[in-house]
């Protein structure tokens, strides 16, 4: 039970990464991991000569390699060939990642994975790999098929260009409707945990949140680290990392057909060591910093959403359990009235109310706290009187915080969006007219 | 499984109300029924005079009445009080229903709920009835406490102004952001039901899908007939027309802390009258022109949702199961890239089969079939093509239908929503700026 009294400010925890202990890498990016080299290209998906629409990334040696794929059912070829390149098990081994955007391959049936499948092929040829050890993305316009003989040019064109600076340009030939690329990369010491003298690197880039004609299919991250990890390490990290970064970003509910994210680890900064093991204060480093990574990529996604003014950060605290705490972040997240609220400036803690009433999640009214950008405006579940002035100042903030604590147990989530603008009805609704 | 090949259009049945041995009245409401009159008045609650903020509805002698509420955890004061009145079954007897606009009376805490009370009283003192057997409502500003004083003066005014035509004034009275009053009312006769030389009516008001500052609490019912039912199964014939009617509307997602359908039967139209029986046919008669004056009452809802230029019904078919259709329906009605394109006059099938895929519903992706406007889009889970011509053609339609055949199963449901526009943007985001 909160008192209704007691105004400070809540002050939940959480929203931008812990980067206690990593170095960033400026302009680090896919190709910060040793024993990776990438390249972008124009290979000719898109008609603008001057745009990168392949992106193709290459290790080395056979690296580890994990995977999460979107849940949804219309999900897209590659999503399908990948998944069956790890043997169905979202983890395995890899050589390349080849990422095309402008054509999403999704609805596009058998054909659909056939072209799939021989985009690996072409790629394990050039490389020099089973196509099996070739992961495949694309991202773009729904229901048509890929035009394969821009895969035959292009792919050998990439291979030329591949470079250990690569990693720029493939953030670059990943994006559809993204306004900038996103690409980070983090580097934590070996010294405490294990491999004296080695420093590890995690760096990765996505894409996102944009959607043109007439359905760009969204989401895709690579994402590489020359750590020593196993493949079912891996994945056992990646799944989490992606709960907790890519997975809590909403910029309009709706989940691509084309979701993937994909980490490949070398192992090259400490050659011939042991991986590092389940338990270990190595993996414990190692997951910091992937969560890191995913989570500054997340931010960045959702602060490029289509039309976005503001990345806004939804914290709940004080749900009964993590599922609650879940569904009560993603309402508030994923309702346009507090959306369009936060981009008129509207400190509007009626709507935010209404979203976690409606949520699912179990709470009384009267035990309800909500700050917004660090204003307290509802205790006890009532208002509380706030400067409206001081709020209008708040808003000029670039990131708004929505903190929520429902008063019935001890489950917190943290959850990002952006705010619903004109421009995102201009973006999905106008093009045609 | 659907065939490919085939591109006949799905024509799923269900939309408009089914009107069958129904008649309409002209320019039909709350007080088309006999046994009720109504008032709408300017009590004070607005501040523009011009505009009516104070519904009263009597009917001459206690009657039948049964309500739906909403499930928001947030409820409004008015929703708690009238429940209670109802012995918190939803049921009961009633003479009274009252319904201000302007003040929501939600967040409102234990003033709000006296204040609720206290309306009952004021409203049972003016009627002659006990507190017990009024019903009230607000609708307006959350966190707002009401006037009470508005009311002490505007009940006696109300009430001085009931007539049997007062139905209009009082749909007038309950509007908030609604660009026009909603209405009707449907007769039908006893004389096959066992009823001879019997007319009954039914007819209701509704108010909906408006926001406004700073957070309008939003859909509103009330409806009133005639024909002689016991509150028990007055209660289960409004909660069945209810589900498939308010409840399948959904403009953007967000459920209203004020929710609310009142039904009040008089039976004055068969005095004496034995009441209807579960089972028998005067009942499914009026079962069936129950949801002949829901389902108008809501399809007018969604098509004066919030900046809305189109109605919108969404039809889904071939489901596993009910609870699958309506998740499939509702995630495409709330979808945010679809409701855009549909204002951008865009057959955008692709952010459709996107919806449904991401929606919960169990499906393969090659089995799915959709429809826009009544042109087949996808067959077999593949782009079928169609002339942009005449979608543009079609899209001048009030009316635009979706239709997905799921292909597991025979489950199927309809759902009513609007398109998304700047419109939506400006009232909910630029009041303030």
């Amino acid at each position: 039970m909160n008192d209704a009294n007691d105004i400070r400010p809540l002050n939940l925890e959480g929203g931008a990464p812990d980067l206690t202990g990593l170095t960033a890498i400026e302009n680090g990016g896919v190709t910060s991991a040793k024993g990776f080299k990438a390249a972008g290209v124009h290979a000719g998906f898109r008609k603008n000569p001057e745009r990168f629409d392949l992106a193709l990334l290459v290790a080395d040696e056979p690296a580890a390699c994990a995977a999460t794929f979107t849940q949804n059912v219309f999900c897209a070829a590659p999503v399908t060939v990948s998944r069956e390149h790890l043997d169905g098990v979202s983890y395995g081994t890899a050589r390349a990642f080849v990422v095309n955007s402008g054509t999403a391959n999704a609805a596009t049936g058998s054909v659909g994975i056939e072209s799939a499948k021989r985009t690996a092929e072409i790629v394990g040829e050039v490389v020099g790999c089973p196509a099996s050890e070739v992961m495949v993305a694309s991202t773009g316009v729904i229901g048509v098929q890929l035009n394969m003989a821009t895969f035959e040019t292009g792919v050998p064109m990439a291979y030329d260009a591949l470079s250990e600076d690569g990693g720029a340009a493939a953030a670059r030939a990943i994006m559809t409707t993204d306004t900038h690329p996103k690409e980070c990369a983090f580097s934590f010491s070996g010294d405490e945990i294990g491999y004296p003298g080695a420093t590890f690197t995690i760096g990765g880039m996505a894409k996102g949140s944009g959607m043109i004609m007439p359905n760009m299919a969204t989401m895709i991250s690579g994402i590489t680290t020359d750590a020593p990890v196993t493949p079912d390490v891996l994945h056992a990290a990646l799944k989490q990392a992606v709960a907790n970064s890519f997975n809590k970003v909403t910029v309009d509910s709706d989940t691509s057909t084309n979701d993937c994210c994909f980490l490949f680890a070398s192992g090259a900064a400490a050659p011939g060591a042991e991986p590092f093991q389940p338990g270990s204060p190595a993996l414990a480093a190692f997951q910091h910093a992937l969560d890191a990574v995913c989570g500054t990529l997340a931010r960045a996604m959702a602060a490029d959403g289509e039309g976005a003014t503001r990345l806004i950060t939804v914290r709940v605290a004080g749900a009964a359990n993590d599922a609650q705490a879940d569904i009560a972040a993603r309402t508030i997240a994923n309702s346009p009235l507090v959306k369009t609220a936060i981009f008129g400036h509207d400190a509007n803690w009626g709507r935010i109310a209404g979203a976690v009433g409606r949520s699912g999640a179990d709470f009384n009214q009267e035990d309800v706290s909500i700050d917004i950008m660090g204003l307290p405006v509802m205790r006890a579940g009532l208002p509380v009187p706030f400067s409206e002035e001081e709020a209008l100042r708040r808003f000029e903030r670039p990131e708004i915080d929505i903190d929520v604590d429902l008063g019935a147990g001890t489950a917190r989530t943290v959850m990002w969006t952006c705010d619903f603008s004109y421009e995102y009805v201009t973006i999905n609704g106008d093009y045609r007219t």
